[in-house]
């Protein structure tokens, strides 16, 4: 009963994720959606990021958040659009969610959309947005065990940012462990290791991030 | 209509979760239900809590884990019993998962019963396990703002452990702003920072919680 539930739920979610991407597509933009646990580092990630490409790349965001506007707050002082959903209690972003935002931007004047999702490595994955690229972020302070213990995540996903490297050395983490692992359940994925705090990857996942822009403009 | 059919799971899940609860009572030993992120340090600070309590209190684990066994493994070393659930893909455990695997256990000769839920800092503290004390897992490298961005944790715990003190000084965490914001959710609870690491705080938590199984058999 409970599941027939949850798959009317789901279903319904995906009609509405390719509404947005009829939209996405129309505009010609990339659209990624990032995930990862509380405190991976996925706004400090995206401030970097901004920082980096907001000059070259005509950029919005969407902030995804159970109550609070800080992480909105954070982007904001960049100077690039951005809008807040509050999911107000619910533990993942679905598309009907970002369906009602999406006025707020000029779609066709836009490179790229960033939807930062609610901070939860289980159920986020599970509602597309109609995002072109799923981003996953895993701070390496999580331990080694995570892709093996939240799989759907690092199945989905395009890219993989392995965050906090500047913390290797005083943890007991096993980095050959963890890339293994991921390679294990996505042998496709990209994978970065960034330190969002010292800025460690952060030009090497822009890079990619720039080319996967390139290409979606090509294709529109 | 989603709201309805939630609410129809929520007080279904309150219903067997006093079941339990009577079970426990009877039993008469303390219930803990531990949460927090993936990667707070959960089965870390659990292991190092057994290796110190093992020898005078009486004490079970359930381990609850998306799909893998990794955590129930880990406990096993420790010679105490120990039982998987594994929910297939939910977020959380629930109050009928709990009962299902109780019969597995000899309650009455047990003082201590310790629930490690899945690691999701979001949905499992919606879910009464019939529990007496919940017990919220942060990392210091969460960040600090963790607290207000997801509240219903924090204003929902016994008890709150601030985990990889060790840490601190790598990252850009305040302390000050982090025990304020939990002060101001929960003015209640007991904090204690620790780090499962290094072992630091592992007794002041240890001597709390053995503070509680006394008074619950006392009460019993």
């Amino acid at each position: 009963m409970e599941i027939k539930v949850n798959t009317g739920i789901l279903s319904q979610n995906d009609r509405k994720a390719a509404e947005n991407r009829e939209i996405f597509d129309r505009s010609g933009l990339l659209v990624i959606n990032i995930m990862g646990s509380p405190g991976a580092g996925k706004t400090t990630i995206l401030e970097k990021t901004i920082d980096l490409l907001a000059r070259q790349i005509r950029l919005a965001v969407i902030e995804g958040d159970i109550y609070t506007s800080k992480d909105a707050r954070r982007i904001e002082k960049y100077g690039v659009p951005v809008k807040q959903i509050n999911t107000g209690g619910a533990c993942h972003l679905d598309a009907a969610m970002v369906a009602k935002v999406l006025g707020y931007f000029n779609l066709p004047a836009l490179d790229l959309l960033i939807i930062e999702n609610v901070g939860n490595l289980v159920c986020p994955v599970e509602f597309n947005l109609g995002e072109d690229i799923k981003v996953a972020v895993l701070s390496i302070t999580e331990g080694d065990d995570k892709p093996l213990k939240y799989p759907l995540l690092f199945r989905e996903s395009g890219v993989v940012l392995l965050n906090k490297v500047d913390l290797v050395e005083f943890t007991d983490i096993d980095m050959e462990v963890l890339h293994r692992d991921i390679r294990l359940i996505n042998p496709e994925c990209a994978v970065f290791e960034v330190s969002a705090r010292t800025g460690r990857g952060i030009e090497e996942w822009a890079g990619w991030l720039t080319e996967k822009i390139k290409k979606s403009i090509q294709g529109a």
